[in-house]
């Protein structure tokens, strides 16, 4: 009999996401009626139209694919020129950033990308992680057995946490012990990107990694190698690209069309986030965020708990929060209100949030 | 500065495939005119158009994400309920296999989850493979660091090699010494299955892994777990599924049209592996395979290596095929035929071999 990976009995009883998902389908059993009415603010997931731009690339390469003449079997694994080029050239270039084409790996997603970077990263890292943040940071960790086991509050022996809180102004200090990795959401070495919120491709999946190759990595004896043909070759032998008709999407983005078309969807976003941010500055909560991404952060009222002000939210007003906790120690007392909705829907929480008693 | 996995450091330089791909390279830019001529029977890529039935299904999918009320975000991370329900039932209930929906992974291939799945196992298991085999196989274990260093034969110590010869009909005979883990290519426990060849989605991207519920592995106190729950939660942490619009193609392979289509393409594909069988038992060379997948192997005629019969191929009838050192060292002395060509190709492959010095 095979052995298992063990770190995996270490992690805290589901991820997040799943977690609300669990306790909403409890919720809508029992009541019915409120059902009706619930708005998800939850997960934060696009829910307007794909850019027309993509559908006609997507419709497009799948003739491509019907006919002898322009069918594409395998691509390179690192993904088409035509996108890394695209990718390189209007992302980074055109801000004077110099990254070359080869130096973006395009995946199916940020999330896998997260995860697949600690395959050519040491065991032996200290790691420093941000609090709260994406639970995937901590849980690919915990998997890969760079952690000890859970504390009560959710968090990790053996991982140094940098704590974001009102008092910093959520800028954390750099830590005070040594590490020799940190997960940032900004001033990035390797980068993470993703399609998914500019072109509304959460369903579509389309993301890619910036490895520069002057980034240098060491071994245990103090060499000091570059990591960039070690994440080549975890490609070369552990993926196939993404669908082409997708890449084809991906760089749609970048034409004109697709251009006006992601700035028509992030003002769309932006503009509820403003109405929601507003709506809870008017009934006297604490409000984080919302001006620079889509979503809200506020204070839970009373110094009820996270996982308390979501039920509270579920319950009174039908609508689906995130509990902060559930992105760190450090969340706790928090909820995030995502953004990601129709307009219609985001006038429609703005109301029911006078309801909250 | 952060330490890198010196696993990686073990690895043969380049991946197999790649390595081919440099040597057409250079003998295309040396001989510009045999390059006109060149047939590519190496890596095992499809050639023909994709089913009618996938096309359509990816284009319908494009135009339900082009409207609010029929967009889809993020999908179930192990994919969505429709196609592994097609999976499950097809593929297995219908063959009286008891296999649920919810034992179906989907993926966007099968080279991923080779890799994936050393996630949830722990590192103390001894992995036996058969040689020669699939390289992704061996090359994960040594990324992961569960081998020694390479040996000059370009197998690793610390794995547990299963000779494939043609003494023992390319059936290995069980280990003699104590495995936890087995690689094989029919009879399994985990299965990897892809839509690559049978739909021809190698550009699409589409496979899936089944894992029975009631699979055990053990932990290092000997106690016995499912591993279901730890690929799943595997695939919740580190991926999103994958794009709708192509888990709406593989289910349209199940479609009545889609059947047809597939199997037609591997008859076009079996009937081409049947005249390159025959062109090569016509010129005398010992010949395997080429019955049930369409990959035919031969033996390099006077004691020729791999590698030697590769370039002979290359150089004197501009074909360029796989050699069979690359899967493994048993593969020595030996090299791949891929069938995946065009019927025009094949015949004039069928009658370069003639002219085989």
């Amino acid at each position: 009999m095979a052995y298992l990976n063990e770190n995996y009995l270490k992690l805290q009883a589901g991820y997040l996401f799943p977690e609300i998902a669990r306790r909403v389908r409890e919720f809508c059993e029992k009541n019915p009626k409120a059902a009706k009415r619930l708005i998800r603010c939850g997960i934060g997931d696009v829910t307007e139209p794909l850019p027309q731009a993509a559908i006609k690339a997507i419709k497009r390469a799948a003739d491509e694919l019907g006919h002898r003449e322009t069918f594409r079997g395998y691509g390179p694994e690192q993904g088409y020129e035509f996108l890394r080029s695209a990718i390189a050239q209007n992302d980074f270039r055109d801000r004077k950033v110099d990254i070359a084409p080869d130096e973006i790996f395009v995946s199916d997603g940020s999330k896998c990308d997260c995860g697949f970077i600690l395959d050519i990263l040491g065991d032996q890292n200290k790691v420093a992680i941000t609090d709260p943040v994406y639970p995937v940071y901590v849980d690919t960790n915990v998997m890969a057995g760079h952690t000890g086991a859970a504390r009560k509050d959710g968090s990790y022996e053996g991982v140094v946490y940098l704590p974001c809180t009102a008092e910093n102004n959520f800028v954390p200090a750099p830590p005070k012990e040594h590490v020799d990795l940190v997960y940032l959401c900004f001033q990035c070495a390797v980068e993470f990107r993703s399609f998914s919120k500019i072109g509304g491709f959460t369903g579509v999946r389309c993301g890619f990694t910036v490895m520069p190759k002057r980034l240098l990595a060491r071994t245990e004896s103090g060499k000091k190698l570059p990591l960039h043909p070690l994440w080549h070759r975890r490609w070369s032998t552990k993926a196939n690209s993404v669908s082409y008709p997708v890449q084809r999407a991906a760089e749609a983005l970048y034409s004109d069309e697709g251009r006006k078309q992601c700035r028509a969807l992030i003002e769309h976003y932006m503009g509820n986030a403003k109405i929601l941010r507003e709506a809870c500055e008017k009934i006297g909560l604490d409000v984080y965020g919302g001006t620079n991404a889509p979503y809200i952060w506020i204070r839970a009222p009373k110094g009820l708990t996270s996982w308390q002000m979501f039920d509270r939210m579920l319950c009174e007003i039908n609508v689906v929060v995130t509990p902060g906790a559930g992105f760190g120690a450090q969340g706790e007392g928090y909820v995030r209100i995502s953004a990601f909705n129709s307009r219609e829907n985001a006038e429609e929480v703005a109301r029911r949030l006078k309801e909250l008693k």
